[in-house]
C-alpha cells in the first residue's frame, strides 16, 4: 500500500508566493522581519494561513489554544499524520525559521492532492501559536497545550500592556476556558513531522539540501555566583586577592575546556555577566555569570555538570564563596529511530543522501514527543546557519526540496502506520 | 643645629580627643564614616581643624583653594617645611586615612612648642581640600591647585546639585577668582612630608609601627574592548565561535599571569565588565573590560603593557577586533632618596627599624612632587590593610609614635636644609 513517486509536484512559485505574502504581515515598527506572536500581525498571518488551508481543500480550524489546523481526511479515521511548525519570529527576527515548515506543510497538501493520493490515514496541518518566546514570557505555547503543558495557570500571565494570555488566546479565535479541550494523545495524532530550517551551518557545510534530525538538544541553564573580597585595587597585594572576576574567568574557561573535550557534543555559553562593584579601582568582590549548554547526549551533560562543580570546589578551596544555581533544565528530546529511518528513506526515495544531525534549538517537537513517540524533524539548509535575524536566508527551493521529502515521508508513513 | 629629643611629649590621649571629635563630622545619610569634599560636614571639619590649629598657636589661612594652612614661623623667613594631609573621606568610608595626617601634624606644632623647639625654617601644616574623588570629578583638588594642576576650567565642573566647583571652594573659605595665588614653588616649600596610614597590610604583617615610602606607585587604566561575533547559543558551533566573553577572560587571566611574574612589584585589576547582549541563549558578541594595573618601577608598567599588547594581538589572529583604549596614565613618583635617608634616620633615632615601601595609592604627596623635589612620606599601619571602608583601623598609639617620628624629622630637616 506504500506508495512512492519521486516526481511530486512541489512548485517552489507557489511556495515562493505564499512566503513572500506572509513575509508583509510584518511590524513596521520593529527591525527585521517581526511579527511576534500574539500581535496585530500574528492574527492576521495566521487568519491568512487558515485561509490558504481552505483554498488547499483542508477543512479548517481553531482550537481552545488558537492552533489552527487544516484536516484532510484519511480514507477511514483514527490517528492523524500531522505536520507543520510555526508562523511566529523573534524580535528582528527573518522570514524562514518555522515558517518554511508551515508552508511546506501546506504545499504536501497540495501536491498530494494533485497527485491524487489517497493517504489512509488523515493529514493535518497545523500552524502552532507562539513557538518563540512570547510576550507572556513562555514559549511554545500551542505545541504545550496539545501536549498537556499549558497549565491554566499560565492564562493569567500578562504581557507589557497588562493582557492575559488567555485574552491573547481568545483573540486568536482560541477558547482558554475549555483549554484542555486542545490536548491531544497517541489515539489522535499517529506520527508528527516538523520540517524546520536548520538555523546551523552542517547542512550547507555538508552540500546537503535536507536533514533528518537524530534529537533536540538538552539545555541547562545556571546562574554561578562567586563571592571573594573586595578590596583597594592599589593596596590590596595580588597574593591576598581573592578576586572575584578573576575567579569567574578561570571558571568560564574550565567550562570552556570541558565543552573541548567533547568536539560537535556540546555548546557552551556564558552570556550573561555582572561584575560588581566595577570600578576601575575596586578589586571586585562578586561576579555572577550566567551559563548554558546544550548536548544531545545525557552523558556528555552530565561531564559539563562535573566541570561545573570541580571549578566550583576549585574556587572554594581558595577561599571564594561559589555555588551554581540552576536556573533550568531540559532534558534531551531523542527523536524515533522509526521516524528517521523513513525520513531517510523518503528523501533517498528522491535522490538525497540526507545527512543526520541534531537540533541544537527547541522546537514545538518537543512538545509534541509528549503526545506520541513517533516525532521526526526534517531539516533545510540555512544560509551561513544564521537564525533569528534580519540575514536569515534559505534557497526557496530547498524549501521545496524539503517539501518533497516530506511528502514523501507522509505516505511512507501512512504505509508503514496504517 | 640638629636638634635630637627621643623624648618628644607627643600626647596620645590628645590624639584621640581630636580624632574623636573630628569623627562626628559624619554625613548621616551615608553609611561608615563618610565625609566627603565640599560637604556641609567637610565645611564645618575644616573649621574645627583651624580652630585646632589656632590654638596650637599657629597663624590660620585659608589659600584661595580653600586649603587651610598653619603657620608656625621660623628664626628667618624663607621656603617652609611643610606637613600635612586631607581630612575629606570617600562614601563610606572610615576615620583615618589622610585624617592621621593632618592630626599628627597638629600634634607635631603643639609638641615642638611644649619642647621649646625653635626651628630656622618656617613649618606649616596643612589640610587639603579633597584628596578623594570629589563630587566634581575630581581628586586632590587643594593640592593641584597648590602645584598649578587645578586649571581655571577646572572650577566650571559641577556637581549633581548643579554647583560649581568655583562655587564649593568659595563656599569653603577659598577665593576661586584668585586661584594662582594657591600656587607654590620651591622657593615656598622646602621639603613636604605626609603622614599617612598605610591602607595596605605591610606594616602590620612586618610587625612595624612605621614605615618610610620609596614612591608612589604609577596608575595605568585601560578600557578593552573586544568584538567577536553574536550567535545563537545552540546552532553556533564551539568550532566557529568568537566568544567575546571567552576572549575577555583570557585577555584578563593573560593580565594575571603576567602581573605574577612580578610578584611584589604590581598590582593588576580588572574591575569593569560589560558582555553584550547579555543573555543565557546568545554568544557574546561583545565585550568591555575596564583594567588597571599599578607599579614603581617603569619597566614593570612597560612589562604590562606589553602583556596586554600580546593579548590583543593574539585575539586580532584568532579572529576577534580587540583594542585597547588608555584612560588615564599617571606616572610613578619616586620619593626623594634624601627625604626618605632622613625619615630613616628620625624613626632610629627614636628606636624604629622603620622598612621602606612602596605607596599603592595616591596621595597629595604626587601633586607637592611637582611644588618640591623634597617629599616624603611616613606610613603607620592599618589593620588587615583595610581602608576606604568604616572597618578602616589604625591605633592611636601608632599615629602618635608616628607624629614623634615626624617631629624628630621635622628637625632633622630644619638642620639639613636651613
Amino acid at each position: 500500500m506504500e506508495k512512492r513517486d519521486p516526481a511530486w509536484r512541489v512548485d517552489p512559485d507557489r511556495i515562493r508566493t505564499d512566503w513572500e505574502t506572509l513575509a508583509t504581515f510584518v511590524d513596521p515598527s520593529r527591525p527585521g522581519h517581526t511579527r511576534r506572536a500574539f500581535s496585530p500581525q500574528d492574527r492576521a498571518a495566521r487568519r491568512w494561513v487558515a485561509r490558504r488551508m481552505e483554498e488547499a481543500g483542508l477543512a479548517v480550524t481553531v482550537d481552545a489554544a488558537g492552533n489552527v489546523w487544516g484536516l484532510r481526511p484519511g480514507t477511514r479515521d483514527g490517528p492523524k499524520l500531522v505536520t507543520g511548525s510555526h508562523t511566529d519570529t523573534v524580535d528582528g527576527g527573518g522570514r524562514f525559521d518555522g515558517i518554511a515548515g508551515v508552508l511546506a506543510a501546506l504545499e504536501v497538501a497540495r501536491v498530494l492532492d494533485e497527485a491524487g493520493v489517497r493517504l489512509r490515514l488523515p493529514l493535518a496541518v497545523v500552524d502552532f501559536v507562539a513557538e518563540e518566546p512570547s510576550p507572556f514570557g513562555l514559549s511554545c505555547v500551542g505545541s504545550r497545550a496539545v501536549s498537556g503543558h499549558l497549565a491554566v495557570e499560565h492564562l493569567s500571565l500578562r504581557d507589557d500592556a497588562g493582557r492575559t494570555l488567555g485574552e491573547a488566546i481568545a483573540q486568536l479565535g482560541g477558547d482558554p476556558a475549555r483549554l484542555a479541550s486542545a490536548r491531544l494523545g497517541p489515539d489522535d495524532v499517529a506520527a508528527f513531522v516538523e520540517l524546520h530550517v536548520e538555523q546551523g551551518p552542517y547542512l550547507e557545510r555538508a552540500g546537503a539540501r535536507v536533514g533528518v534530525v537524530t534529537g533536540i538538544v538538552g539545555i541547562d541553564r545556571y546562574d554561578v555566583e562567586i563571592l571573594g573580597e573586595r578590596g583597594h585595587s592599589g593596596t590590596l597585594p595580588m597574593s591576598d586577592r581573592h578576586d572575584a572576576a578573576v575567579a569567574a574567568a578561570r571558571l568560564v574557561l574550565d567550562l570552556m575546556a570541558e565543552a573541548a573535550r567533547h568536539p560537535g557534543a556540546v555548546v557552551c555559553t556564558a552570556g550573561r555577566w555582572q561584575v560588581a562593584p566595577g570600578a576601575y579601582n575596586v578589586v571586585p568582590g562578586e561576579a555572577r555569570v550566567g551559563v548554558e549548554w546544550r548536548a544531545l547526549d545525557p552523558t556528555v551533560s552530565d561531564a559539563m555538570e562535573e566541570a561545573l562543580a570541580l571549578a566550583l570546589r576549585a574556587l572554594e578551596g581558595q577561599g571564594y564563596r561559589a555555588e551554581a544555581r540552576r536556573v533550568s533544565r531540559e532534558a534531551p528530546v531523542p527523536l524515533s529511530p522509526a521516524v528517521q529511518d523513513i525520513l531517510l528513506a523518503a528523501a533517498r526515495d528522491l535522490g538525497h543522501d540526507a545527512p543526520r544531525l541534531a537540533s541544537w534549538a527547541g522546537h514545538d517537537t518537543v512538545q509534541m514527543a509528549h503526545v506520541t513517540e513517533r516525532v521526526g524533524m526534517l531539516f533545510v539548509p540555512s544560509r551561513g546557519g544564521l537564525s533569528h535575524s534580519p540575514e536569515e536566508w534559505s534557497e526557496i527551493a530547498d524549501v521545496a526540496e524539503g517539501a518533497r521529502c516530506l511528502a514523501q515521508a507522509i505516505v511512507r508513513l501512512d504505509g508503514s502506520l496504517a
